[in-house]
């Protein structure tokens, strides 16, 4: 429970200053001018007051009780004093100070020193070489900060790992008009964690929508299962800096965490039903939009406009966006036909022209209301002198105040001189932008996130025709004999285990079993090497395909054997599959804390040149393994070019999702390739042709 | 010359009004309010004085000469008003009035006839159903327009076929501060255009910015001649709207344009060097940076900032808009290390830390800037309330006055708080922005236009081994034979003229023809039927490969012969080529005005299903033949991806300027492809298995 950080009763300031520009006279005054709703104790062991509030030698000395406690000393007196607060009983400390992790060496003893002590003595910290935190309930009132950008109060609550970066949205959120619930920044976070705050906001009834700005992700399950959780009722948006090669080297000195690669954080954005964005100005639009008006149920948007250009410009930008902006149904036209002016457009976007006067916006936005096939409106307003515009505003806002259909403005403007208009829009709920790229972008925003509550809400089907035990048993087989690949033949059995079709296949040891075998396969088929050492076997020249009769099948042998010379090399020789379907990928991966990672991905140069992949979580549902096929950007070549049959994507699903079930129930397979899986027509079955399980003893295993 | 538009002596105003809420009110009023210099012809027949100013019954009664002219009236007297203004002697006439081409139907007759009049009297039109026009330029001070967002004088010209566009633009180049010269917004455009305004504008000392919005092309060439002129002297920064199938749709209900793709007006603004954007704030982001500062001579940025977090995302904005943010030289590491704070991070970005000071942003700023690895450096300053921020201010803002690399400031503040800090950095003509990722997009479009200068400095080289008659002779044969496509080996020989490798090929009637062509060649062979209705061969079934001797011939032969049965089928058998080169595909076509238009992409699915296909205006220099290769998504695919080998692109490269000036020599070949070209090796030779010729006869040779 974080009340005692986000609600504190009292807070202490140890190191309360009278120096003005000084963090420890700024909090106070901090806390003075927001109004805040409890007791002040400054802790300065060379004053009697700050800001005229009686001050305490030390916090041990403070006479009430003590909820939250500001830290702004030397950073290494910052432990010792932590012991002190403990030993008051203080609930929270905000470690404004620096210098621990971020500063490395002797600073990252000091902060392991620093959690251990607030450990021992019952203190949750909130930083180190951190800002703090602001509450603008009023029955709260708290800004223990050290900035000065006073927020309006409203429902979005924003964390933001960098202090800057928080800052930053903050002022952008206030720009808007778009008002904030709480706020923070904690730094190096050693030990209150973002997932931590999350989860908090997630029962905090203020709270409707929630940004979360990110630099290094520290704990993605523990993410992952929060934004599950509270996403569900509260939108989430995401937002990761240091997606860059440079700006992760930059993020690795400003933070002092590693330099990661990206695609961690989008997976579990993605996973969690997070909404991610590329700039802070598109998260601050939707937090707005989001905060101000219901969820649109679809993603067909109707606009009205009494300016063409601007609307052409909101349009593309919907589109491009992944909404529709659809023609009207005739019954609407005909309504709007009746009722606007004769030069009004009555399509998609309805254009009323400059003239259109108060009682067309009133008509247009009602017939878009009222139409069936509409789920959100895009208003897109210039003020013309020659129009009577705040009666524009006033008919608007009357209709939208309890709308079930989300209303979104953009009112092009001198805004100095239109004032009244813009209040009686915002006071009606209707966020307002300047631009139409702006309201655009915050309405397809809005659409994502209706989209991802409905796929939450679908149950994921159950697989079946699977055995567990059989591909445990390969599995135990495979480590038994220390090896750290499941060898072909049985890696083949390990997919059969879970429903999914591989070609006939032996492992070979001698020519004669090689041609045994093939004689039993039947021709054509293909001839492998079978070594752990050899990863890459095709690139190698370790596979040699279309084997036609047992003539072709000993000079491959031979020539293998003599590529490849090594006493007791094994062969895996199988039957030679061609199909219409084009070859994909499929590779999973462990991932600390988030299990394995499933990659999918197109044959041929896609994945290897074109870094054309897309990552999921396994088990996947149903819905998950579609969206993953369709997400690659190749994703058209499976669904069928001129003169291609289109690719069962049903099946293909299927597939992943037997593979994906497969890694999850066998954690000690730590990586997993099936390259290529031939991609199954209608009607069809997907086959792999080869696969690759690297295997690992599990925790218990490596102890035993 | 458009002077009278834009500089005009004196303005009447034809349905000048006393009534305030009409057009024929506000522009006088707008004139007198901007400060006219220059005469105010009110005309209305039932006015003695309009504002104070004496009105005549009619134009002809106004006593001086009137070089511009707006004309508010009703539709249908518009023409006659334009006869008179002619019989006066009116250069220009602004038409407000709108019911023309825009409604369809008789507005396009009147339109017509509008033109027809003033042309017959001499009167240039801009307009109709236009706002009209600015100059903030003192000498002038006109603002003939009936909107009043009263910009704040500047060096940026914006042109907007929309005025609600217009007016968008010029509010947020007002919001940013940016100062604009003149601005025009004419509407249907039925006389003058944009491409003549900018024309003017490359001569207007005043105007060192333009910026062009267009919702649809009217005659591309034309722009295309006049940006590439002006584009070398002057950054010209293109809009297009209506980029999607829905806002296309709208455009055509807004201008009475026809529904066009939006591929044109892409493949001009980057052939004529216009900078192409997607929305309107960084359009005008863009303009207000290059409006401020000089040019940078490479993409190497230099970041400097007091807060970590805002840093990271304008690094990774940067990097994602083709800059780079390099590690500092020793040298600059070594001097930043002795000045700064010990807590900076001496890399690039520069972190000053929060607590960093005036002379700390002076010796981060200076280093950079005599660093010659760094081209531009983008400023990152949040204002600590413990720092003197003016005085930071102040430092940089005496560096940067003066300087010959461009540096771009990104402000992180309450802006009310701050205005004097704000004002000192935009007085030294430092462009300031509140996001990083609008610094960092405006520095990064800065670069592009510097690139886009480089290669318009590039002499193009000159092909050789090229013979002109022999195609020409090819041409004229198929066109005298009444073809409508060149026959195949005849195609191979258009192909061998501009020195493309073709395999050997004949065209054959019989099968005994066909098997003794094939002796000849060479086995193995590739049989195709040759036929104009078959466009897409092997799609059809009417290729056959890899056939190996006689008797697979023969039976390929009876096969195509029974598939496509019909008296008299000729077949092309030809060397069957295989290489390890990827297949490539060349398109061209001929597009009014433009020429021919080159297609590139890859072979496979990509062109096909994944619309990976690049275009470009013929003849190609080397220079951009290399950047059409690199242009496509797939070109890690050519650049040799693991185990491949990477294409020449040099040589092919240079295949596709030979296959351009075939185009651009052969303007009666009107469709081409190339499908496929064998991409070349290391030093091997591209080589074209199949070409296809669409052949029409002149306008000329119609007429003969």
């Amino acid at each position: 429970m974080l009340d005692p950080l986000f609600r504190p009763a009292s807070v202490a300031v140890i190191g309360a200053s009278n120096r003005r520009l000084t963090i420890g006279y700024r909090i106070i005054e901090n806390l003075l001018e927001s109004g805040f709703n409890g007791a002040i104790y400054p802790v300065n062991p060379r004053a009697a007051f700050v800001r005229s509030i009686p001050a305490y030698p030390s916090i041990l000395d403070v006479p009430g009780e003590v909820d939250l406690a500001h830290v702004i000393v030397k950073n290494t007196s910052v432990p010792g004093l932590i012991e002190e607060c403990g030993r008051k009983g203080v609930k929270v400390a905000i470690i404004n100070t620096s210098g621990f992790r971020e500063v490395g060496g002797e600073g990252i003893a000091l902060e392991r020193k620093l959690v251990e002590t607030a450990r021992a003595h019952g203190v949750r910290l909130f930083g180190p070489n951190c800002q703090g935190i602001i509450n603008t309930d009023p029955e709260v009132s708290a800004y223990c900060n050290f900035t000065f950008t006073r927020p309006l109060p409203g429902p979005i609550s924003l964390v933001a790992q960098s202090g800057g970066v928080a800052e930053v949205i903050n002022n952008r959120l206030f720009e808007l008009g778009a008002g904030l619930r709480m706020y923070a920044s904690n730094g190096n976070a050693c030990d209150i964690s973002i997932p931590e705050i999350i989860e908090y906001w997630g029962d905090d009834p203020g709270t409707k929508v929630i940004i979360c700005h990110i630099e290094s992700l520290a704990d993605p399950a523990e993410l992952l299962r929060v934004a599950r959780k509270v996403g569900r009722r509260k939108p989430i948006l995401g937002f990761k800096s240091g997606r860059t090669r440079a700006g992760a080297r930059a993020v690795s000195s400003h933070t002092g965490g590693l330099m990661k690669e990206d695609t961690t954080t989008r997976l579990v954005f993605r996973e969690a039903g997070m909404l991610s964005f590329r700039d802070q100005a598109s998260l601050c639009e939707a937090a707005y939009a989001l905060a101000a008006q219901p969820l649109p149920a679809g993603k067909r948007i109707g606009v009205v406009t009494n300016a063409g250009g601007p609307a052409i410009i909101g349009t593309d930008e919907l589109v491009e966006a992944g909404c529709s902006v659809p023609e009207l149904g005739e019954a609407t036209r005909r309504k709007l036909r009746a009722v606007l002016l004769d030069e009004a457009c009555v399509t998609n976007p309805v254009d009323l022209m400059a003239t259109g006067r108060p009682e067309h916006f009133r008509e247009a936005v009602r017939a878009l209301l009222d139409d069936e096939r509409i789920d959100g409106i895009l208003l897109s307003f210039i003020t013309p002198f020659f129009v009577d515009c705040e009666g524009v505003a006033r008919e608007v806002a009357a209709l939208v105040r309890g709308a079930a259909k989300p209303v979104v403005g953009v009112v092009m403007t001198r805004k100095a001189s239109w004032q009244v208009t813009l209040r009686i829009l915002r006071d009606a709920g209707i966020p307002v932008f300047d631009l139409p790229e702006s309201g655009a972008r915050a309405l397809a925003a809005m659409t994502r996130v209706a989209e991802g509550r409905a796929v939450a809400k679908e149950a994921p089907a159950v697989l079946s025709g699977h055995n567990r035990g059989a591909a445990a048993a390969i599995v135990d087989e495979a480590l038994a004999r220390d090896r750290s690949f499941v060898p072909q033949e049985r890696a083949f059995k390990l997919l059969a285990a879970y429903g999914l079709k591989t070609p006939p296949a032996v492992e070979t040891g001698t020519l004669e079993q090689t041609l045994e075998a093939a004689a039993e396969i039947g021709y054509p088929v293909v001839l492998k090497i079978e070594r752990d050492d050899v990863v890459h076997k095709s690139e190698a020249g370790g596979v040699i395909v279309g084997l036609r009769d047992e003539a072709e099948l000993r000079l491959a042998f031979e020539e293998l054997a003599h590529r490849f010379p090594r006493a007791g090399s094994r062969f895996l020789v199988a039957a030679f599959v061609t199909g219409n379907g084009p070859e994909v990928i499929l590779g999973g991966k462990q991932e600390e804390g988030l299990g394995p990672v499933i990659a999918f991905g197109l044959g041929g140069i896609f994945v290897e040149a074109l870094h054309d992949v897309e990552f999921a979580l396994a088990p996947l549902s149903m819905r998950r393994a579609r969206e993953l096929i369709r997400s690659i950007r190749g994703y058209p070549a499976l669904a069928g070019a001129r003169g291609r049959k289109p690719v069962d994507v049903d099946r293909l699903a299927d597939a992943l999702r037997r593979f994906a079930l497969l890694l999850a129930d066998n954690p000690r397979i730590t990586e997993a390739d099936v390259n290529p899986l031939l991609a199954p027509l209608a009607g069809g079955d997907p086959i792999a042709l080869d696969a690759r399980f690297k295997v690992e003893k599990s925790q218990e295993e490596h102890r035993g």
